[in-house]
């Protein structure tokens, strides 16, 4: 049976980080709330939120259906897709590889806080002045710390650095390019010398975009470009001066 | 071998979530940072994380060392210990607990940003105004959502409401019941109600505080107590009003 994937409409979002392991590994799914159809599309993710009888209630999208069971939560849906589609290491290294996941999700959330600083209810523009100030310290400090960080573990991977856990693709490979991506979408005039300054990162991430069904899925309309209803969006304004 | 548990010294913080499953399940550890002695204390999780040879390496703490295993992020050390420790299901319903588990951390890092809402680099003073707006969004609008989704979680496990997944206690229990608690200090007017609104997870807080051995550790001086350097801090004028 194919797996169902609940999330927003319109939006890469968090949904993209298990879009892009659903195709890599060429695995069954129906992205659920893109179906204009009879019991899929939106309507269809919001009866499951707001179930009164659902045993296992998701807090928000993305989550996954498989048959009975909704595993919420992005990270854990990798956790879940990592055994099932042989996208992660099958001894304790998956602990290592969803550590890694965690904390691609803390950037993602500090990405997603420079333009929602205070509110997420609210509209960038209600909060323009924090969101500048939280962009500006993100891009000088958290950014390069975080980079630091995912440079470090490549070089320090012992079986090499071509990957961020093992010899072999996992699902953390390929939330790392989609990382990268966002933040060149989001942050042009920041990422300028990302190239440089991460070589690993960079080879990693022109492999796994050169990947046969990544490359196929880029290049889909299943892929839906950057805009600024996502995590990840470009207002020049937050971006570096220089 | 006993497990190493690594997190900074002096504050509850995201390292309480850990110790609170370690110490119900009676588990051998060592709380690594607070020991004063050759080879421990906090050099010795700073040696970690600037290690150039460790192949694992940790962004931040917490992370627990098991032998040579070094597993980071708190919802995923959980998850590690809930397997170990008997403290999670040993089968798919893991991925529903640790779902849950992934959603507190969310709250978590939002409670965070009530006083850090720009910059956690900088002190809480020079984001004060800042603070103000997020904390009061966080009350007004995130607190209640995120409650009334985890007392519907409870109400609609059809193994009843005595815990947030199955009849048995698991981790997120316990990490549901650490988080109530540093609100109550954190908020102390805006959670007056709590007991009133959300009776189930009253209940679970009253029932995981009412457990042996976490009795024991609470009353002990293991038990540190909530400070303003860790994640829930007191500062009045960040509560509501009323």
């Amino acid at each position: 049976m194919a797996y169902e994937l609940y999330y927003w409409n319109g939006l890469q979002g968090r949904g993209e980080f298990v879009r892009l392991a659903l195709e890599e590994a060429q695995a069954p799914y129906v992205d659920v709330a893109r179906v204009h159809a009879d019991g899929l599309g939106e309507s269809a993710m919001l009866a499951i939120m707001n179930s009164r009888s659902e045993p296992h209630l998701p807090f928000a999208p993305p989550f996954l259906k498989d048959g009975q069971l909704i595993v919420p939560q992005t990270a854990n849906i990798l956790l879940y897709l990592g055994q099932k589609l042989a996208l992660a290491p099958d001894n304790d290294l998956r602990y290592v590889v969803h550590g890694l996941q965690l904390t691609i999700a803390d950037v993602v959330t500090e990405v997603h806080d420079t333009h929602h600083p205070i509110a997420s209810g609210l509209f960038y523009e209600d909060q323009k002045d924090a969101a500048k100030a939280r962009a500006s310290d993100f891009l000088e400090h958290r950014l390069p710390t975080f980079m630091r960080y995912f440079e470090r573990v490549l070089a320090q991977n012992p079986q090499g650095d071509a990957h961020l856990v093992g010899n072999t693709l996992t699902y953390v490979d390929l939330s790392a390019f989609q990382l990268i991506e966002g933040l060149y979408y989001a942050f042009p005039r920041a990422m300028k010398r990302f190239a440089t300054r991460y070589p690993r990162l960079t080879a990693l991430r022109e492999a796994v975009a050169a990947r046969p069904n990544i490359a196929a899925y880029l290049a889909s309309e299943r892929r839906l470009p950057f805009n600024e209803t996502g995590i990840f969006r470009h207002y020049p304004e937050l971006d570096q001066s220089t």
